[in-house]
């Protein structure tokens, strides 16, 4: 789902060549720092976490597709098993459906495929053999899971039909690529539900909210709004759709998960049917559900980083402790294998036994994001003392042997609360009131999200909504869940505001 | 990898519908065991294992391409879960690569593009735009790797250097498809690595076969022997390739995973090279080993299956205890409850609330294959008893409620080295020396593997190799790893014997 409007802009070519400059270029930069501020230049300080911390590379020879290495693998591994967790736990059942979906499915419902068509990478013959019919490499899986959908249920027994599935999806963006934030191959969650009636559908939706909630904010610790988004900006083929605005420091927002209501259409078009208590044949009401976990990790890296680098929560952090032995020393590396041998029985760890010096060693592990960092000196070792770093809060301590291990499982049951708490707090007055579009304007240049009056979230407010775009180069979010009461006039026409609406930039 | 040759048999078409029928069909077979005995219809009984046991759906309309449905997808995680812990275990980085090869990158190294072309699924278009180069659905992924190797690898400081992926690939195949054994898109892992030396990559590749051994053999309870295949039967592109033939019941065999000593040709191709010790810059010598995990699956199913339906090692089981209160009654739920929380805490476990007679769910849960069916009755519950059947042995005990959780975990314990011990059996008398044609074809029809001399397993030896697949409808394995001294004649073609090889149908 995420799926945004197309505007017609310059195509990227889709070829691209790795060049032997660029092995020398990866060499130079080889243990050097982050060499500019999040707050000064974000853009570039991204493109740096992206490259120097090796969470994927960019000169994969098909444009806006990337080779995800290990860092951001094993990360987004624990990301997909809490995911996953949640929903099995809430009755969700795992499939994998094929990557492939022939044309005619993608044509049965008519706002699902005029949305989707720009977007579509279409295979259109094998071997030697050219095909009747295109086959659609899945943008979404909604007319993959539904035509089964049609064959699997059949009473109001099987409801609620509670189904997900982890994969990649294909969309062959226009807008300019961004690593993990919008790539033309990206990996997610589709979860696809059937209910008896649009209030069990409703439900759903919520419980999706709260599955959020759940796993994004509570254990990746990302602070975000629930918006239900306007008409105009709604995924293709769906009746009502609720996303989560993830908040960047510089104010910016990206959309994280969506959940969405769909209109019958898609019951209607597949031939979705349960037979009812009443004895009647009915049509199911179906929702979606897509966290993307590919651009999750990009809110992740984005809102804990800072200056030096990365900051993983302890759960899903690639690696959970590293040591590093200061020296060459036996007697150091003898500790540091006895020392891991303990660790390993509650978290992930390595011993850094590489021949960069111990500066260029905390730096790179600081950079990294690893949650806790073990100094090991020879000094400490005679007093039987570690020093630890921890990330979360930028602090060392000399510990005690005897003391260590207790102290390492106290940060690790803080550690993602506290990047929790610093996250929660990029919201404290972003918030801003505003009147009219000169002070729309003048909140988002503040790096705040504007809220104001608006005449309608109704395809007939569009117009405003495109004068906010073109004067402010920002969006309106929508509403919120809990509805607020509007009074006044609407910011951008005048006319009597009927809805309260968040504006802001978004990536 | 797993690649075979292809030969043009008639292509079956692409699509097919849905249709209701088939739901009907289905209705029909609810709650109704398996009708075939395994020994008796080896193909109908595997055909009813994927339908009832709810494995896989063959009813997507696009031929070939499966619906991996939650019994078969949870075991399947499971096994993603042993093979990526071993492979991490033992050093390999997990990444995601792109779905998508360019086509210039495919007829790089010559004899892979050859080997592969027949069956690739080709991208020529995307949105309005069509490309100048078509994009492949990877059908295995050595020339989307190396390429990044060639950027990646500099020193033989970064030597070996060993990754992997979990995906999906595809394959155009034109041979009937089967659930599982041979689909159009499959899912597996594949682990690409670099050495320095080709005395390190075979190091690799004896390693692979010792990891197949650990998970396959030790945890799956899959019996195999490994072959090196003959020089007509080696994956597009390798050296030397080594596969594992797991034995079914019925004598065929099925190949599962195989490693490859590449040819220097990747590496030539797509230039991967290191600046040795000596300070000469030198092409990495490269291994790639691909375990397919839903081919897997479908040995587990076929090799511990029996009359009654699955049986699942408890490593792998998607449900290890299902709960089964025998009559509809207030206290017998309540002790259900009360059993399904101290299990939780070791097992995953469920309670059959379903509507079904007490007979039904038995046999449902046998034919699922659950480890442990624990059966609640009114009788017992006054005598703080239950019943407990266990899978592996096909035993039921009625176990004191005192004693009852020690029970559940020796079972837990017992029940995989329980169906491994009995799967080895199948091996057992299996091998049959023989010298000619003749002898070769009476071993097969009688089940057995056949183990003769053979002139040659260069491409000399193909002609040998043709005709016994042409006499016997059986092909040539290739020879055990610790060489077999060879005596006597070719079996086929009556010149002095160089090699020992074995002989078997294959699925």
């Amino acid at each position: 789902m995420v799926k945004k409007n197309i505007k017609n802009k310059v195509l990227e070519p889709l070829f691209s060549k790795p060049s032997g400059i660029k092995k020398q270029e990866a060499k130079e930069n080889d243990n050097k720092g982050l060499t500019v501020k999040k707050n000064e230049d974000f853009s570039e300080w991204y493109t740096q976490i992206v490259q120097k911390c090796e969470l994927a590379d960019i000169r994969y020879n098909v444009k806006g597709f990337l080779v995800f290495q290990p860092w951001s693998v094993l990360s987004m591994e624990k990301m997909y098993c809490y995911l996953e967790n949640v929903l099995q736990r809430k009755g969700h059942k795992p499939y994998w459906f094929p990557t492939v979906i022939p044309e005619s499915n993608l044509k049965k419902e008519e706002g699902h495929i005029e949305g989707f068509t720009p977007e579509v990478f279409w295979i259109t013959e094998a071997g030697n053999n050219k095909f009747e019919e295109r086959l659609a490499l899945r943008p979404t899986s909604e007319t993959a899971f539904y035509q089964m959908f049609g064959i699997w249920i059949r009473s109001y027994k099987d409801l609620p039909f509670k189904t997900y599935q982890r994969a990649n999806v294909f969309r062959y963006e226009t807008k300019a690529t961004r690593p993990f934030l919008r790539s033309r191959e990206f990996h997610w969650i589709e979860a696809h539900c059937a209910h008896a009636s649009e209030e069990n559908a409703m439900k759903q939706v919520y419980e999706d909210m709260e599955t959020t909630k759940e796993v994004l904010h509570d254990v990746f610790g990302l602070p975000f709004i629930f918006f239900e988004r306007p008409a105009w900006d709604k995924f293709p083929g769906a009746e009502r759709t609720f996303a989560a605005d993830v908040l960047n420091p510089d104010g910016k927002v990206v959309q994280q998960p969506s959940t969405h209501l769909l209109k019958q259409a898609f019951s209607k078009a597949f031939n979705v049917k349960f037979a009812d208590k009443d004895g009647k044949d009915k049509y199911v009401w179906l929702t979606c559900y897509g966290p993307a976990v590919s651009r999750i990790f990009a809110s992740v890296a984005i809102v804990h980083g800072d200056d030096k680098g990365l900051r993983f929560p302890w759960a899903i952090a690639p690696l959970q402790v590293a040591i590093v032995p200061i020296v060459d020393d036996a007697k150091l590396m003898k500790k540091a294998e006895a020392l891991k041998k303990e660790i390993e029985k509650f978290a992930s760890v390595e011993i850094d036994k590489s021949e960069k010096s111990a500066g260029e060693k905390f730096n790179y592990w600081e950079m990294k994001g690893v949650p806790i960092r073990i100094d090991l000196g020879l000094k400490d070792l005679e007093a039987k003392k570690v020093t630890v770093f921890r990330r979360d809060l930028g602090k060392k301590d000399l510990v005690a042997d005897g003391s260590l291990m207790n102290h390492l499982k106290k940060i690790a049951d803080e550690c993602g609360d506290n990047l929790t708490k610093q996250a929660d707090k990029i919201f404290d007055n972003r918030i801003k009131d505003v009147k009219n579009i000169d002070e729309i304007k003048k909140a988002i240049e503040d790096g705040k999200i504007a809220r104001c009056g608006f005449c309608s979230v109704g395809m007939d407010g569009a117009k405003c909504a495109e004068a906010v775009e073109k004067d402010v180069g920002a969006s309106v979010r929508g509403t919120k869940l809990e509805k607020e009461k509007a009074s006044g006039n609407c910011a951008v026409c005048g006319e009597k505001a009927n809805y309260v609406v968040y504006v802001a930039r978004q990536y």
